[in-house]
């Protein structure tokens, strides 16, 4: 290989192991489990299996054959404290000291509700649950019990979790976005069709579709809802005043206005967008990093929506598993961890590091590419030098090149993951350094030189 | 108090601590909290108040204000290794070891898996996530996707979980029960009323009413879904010709047959209902016990069905939490455990004696109920003293009786769970003792005593 690398490794790592225990493995997990993960996105496609991973420590992780890898995934999100930090160890320690019992009700489980009811300000009372999915499920639920009625309206490109309410006209295909707004995308095989006659798909950053969609379906419509920060389609930022306008009409329609902070909540000084904003909806779920790593997420609202939920009300959220107090601890060791000073004086001092290397790297080299930096998060969007504003925006992204990024990056000790297609998000943790950015930056670098090189990178 | 009481206990312990450590935790709890609680049912009302765990072990939990009670709940069947045990204490402390990273898959879920096929005669393939919920609800969506039909024909009497698909026609009010046949009762406000146009409900254990409902609706039916052992309602078994009848039925009109296991699945030393009848559907779904108490379910099915899911088929099934590594470890544990000899026989002998005890009791006082006994749980059924067959056989249990007897073995150091109506099933754990059964046998007795002197509970 000719041409100069940054990072100082050689560009083909997995040649020199020949993969052979991976495959075996995913052979054998295959036969068990669907693909042979828990998860459609857990196969990597750049990798041609999942990255099977044997134990993980702050910033890296090491997979089943002994490689290690500066994490640039970070459980999408989840990992905003890195791997195995001794906070959450020891809230796993009182766990085990104190029995986990399931089912039960503790007083931490108060002192975390009442630090999250702090943090987000639509929150007068919140509930945990273990996943997103779960949270926007029963949200949903009391939006609708609330108004009495049934439609959604949200925006195209933004996600809100895996369930038959909401997994409807999200991301459609190219070809089937203009039918997208009459006749909304069933995003799998198995939703039924009718079920898309309650979901109102709008594209993002548009007042004139977002005045329509109330003028027409508002005296049906039980919530507006949306990722304030469209994180899971380019980072895609919304305008201050589209987001002041959605207040207005939904506040005038009686529709409720659902901010989805899954991704976004924890993730920057401001605790969440609506904060950063100003903007303050009626209900907000919020998760990812809640659980410092573990499973949690939560929702959350103001008081006279929360109480519909029984015993108060009579809206069921029920579950054995909601608030397990092992994920509870961790959550509330993370929640206390941000609340140090050095957390987001870390979390700033390495966006900023990565965001001016990406920008530098970008230009420096003439890519048709961009890289929005924020909360530990990047998102990677090939194509287009300025940020999108909606959905067809990053169309443009073409998944072969990403996966060949990808690639290249894990074949020189950095990893990212795929997600099937998309701008997603990848990023790092207050574990991170400034010596691993940097490093992950020069991988990135020389990826990128190579593809150029190849003409495998779309150029300005 | 002058009745004669076998526990050695006082009546009324409630009234020599004050509970105001818990009024007042209650009170701020529910300012954070919709009811103080992360769950509908977690407000016992035999109490008027949550039980707010400080820690747990073995058979014990103990309450903030110190208080220890021998557990009859035990995580609605999720703690059958009881509380704080030492294998699962170990599956934590090596999830530490190794990072706790979520989204990566590791040996250890290929491991579970494998343990898993091998535990369920219908698993081909598995998929694990965090709720019963969750389970169902991505089952459900390959039912639909194998047949491209959106019906589903279910039982009521049986519990499926919290989401919209399938909460809907299971536990009618006694004045909705016939209606429910035709236009399925929603069990929470906010669900939509069209949903229940896909859901079948038909009475328990009747083989005309379950050709009727194929017959009817078989052509756009993609599963017949049931508890085998009824274990929600009374712990009501299925005649066994009705079963084998139901594998015929279905196997005939290209129905998708669905056991839901969460609560029976390695509960008993055939690890499932359908390897005890010898009835084998198509899917399954597992949970509860399975995580040691912690939280995990599973999906499981023939290879045909599972391999519906992305990344092999097209069926989404994601989600940042699915098979975090706690939980997987922790499970993985909890499988081994019940792989060693003294597991089903130290639970079969406790449920020998409780049994026994339970049936000794009833008969020597007359009292007109009945408590089935298996897999470490049983049914409290006031109102009949023979095994009910379907739903409306359980509507004469009086939830008036029910949480007066909750609240005087409450006051004797016992702790059974309000469920907010129904007879529903509560239990112990391999940790549990004899001396503790035999504890909680004279408590139970002294309750049921002095309601009998009151005129309290129904006699024969």
């Amino acid at each position: 290989m000719n041409v100069p690398t940054r990072s100082g490794l050689t560009a083909d790592r997995s040649s020199i192991a020949d993969r052979s225990l991976i495959a075996e493995h995913f052979h054998r997990a295959s036969q068990v489990l669907p693909g042979g993960v828990n998860s459609s996105t857990r196969v990597n496609k750049a990798l041609g299996t999942p990255m099977y991973v044997a134990h993980a420590a702050g910033s890296r992780i090491t997979d089943i054959e002994g490689r290690t890898f500066i994490d640039l995934c970070c459980g999408h999100g989840a990992a905003l404290l890195g791997h195995g930090h001794p906070a959450i160890a020891d809230a796993l320690a009182t766990a085990v000291r104190i029995g986990f019992p399931s089912i039960y009700e503790t007083p931490y489980h108060e002192e975390l509700a009442r630090l999250v009811c702090d943090a987000v300000p639509s929150a007068d009372r919140v509930r945990f649950c273990s996943s997103g999915s779960e949270a926007t499920l029963h949200l949903i639920r009391a939006c609708r019990a609330h108004t009495g009625r049934d439609k959604i309206i949200r925006i195209e490109g933004h996600f809100h979790g895996y369930h038959e309410l909401i997994y409807i006209g999200g991301h459609p295909p190219a070809d089937q976005l203009a039918r997208n707004r009459t006749e909304p995308y069933l995003e799998s095989p198995g939703i039924p069709r009718e079920f898309a006659r309650l979901v109102v798909p709008i594209p993002h950053n548009d007042v004139d579709a977002l005045e329509q969609a109330v003028e027409r379906h508002g005296e049906e419509t039980a919530a507006l809802m949306l990722e304030p920060v469209n994180w899971n389609w380019g980072a895609i930022r919304p305008e201050p005043a589209y987001l002041r306008r959605m207040r207005e009409l939904t506040a005038e329609a009686g529709i409720v206005l659902f901010f989805d902070e899954i991704q976004s909540a924890f993730k920057t000084r401001h605790l969440t967008v609506q904060a950063e904003y100003g903007v303050i909806p009626d209900v907000t779920t919020i998760g990812k990093s809640l659980g410092g790593g573990l499973p949690v997420s939560a929702f959350s609202g103001i008081a006279g929506i929360m109480d519909l939920f029984q015993p108060v009300g009579r809206v069921q959220h029920s579950g054995t598993f909601n608030a397990h107090p092992v994920p509870i601890l961790a959550s509330l060791a993370f929640v206390r961890e941000t609340g140090k000073p050095y957390f987001y004086e870390t979390l700033e001092a390495l966006e900023d590091r990565f965001d001016r290397g990406l920008k530098r790297i970008i230009a420096g080299h003439g890519l048709n590419m961009i890289a929005p930096v924020s909360g530990g998060r990047f998102a990677v969007i090939f194509g287009r030098t300025t940020p999108p504003s909606r959905y067809e925006d990053c169309l443009c992204h073409d998944n072969c090149v990403m996966l060949r990024f990808i690639k290249g990056c894990y074949d020189r000790g950095v990893y990212l993951h795929d997600y099937g297609g998309g701008p997603l998000h990848h990023g790092f943790s207050v574990q991170h350094t400034m010596e691993d950015l940097d490093e992950a930056l020069n991988v990135m670098e020389d990826a990128l030189v190579e593809m150029k090189r190849d003409g495998a990178v779309p150029t300005v």
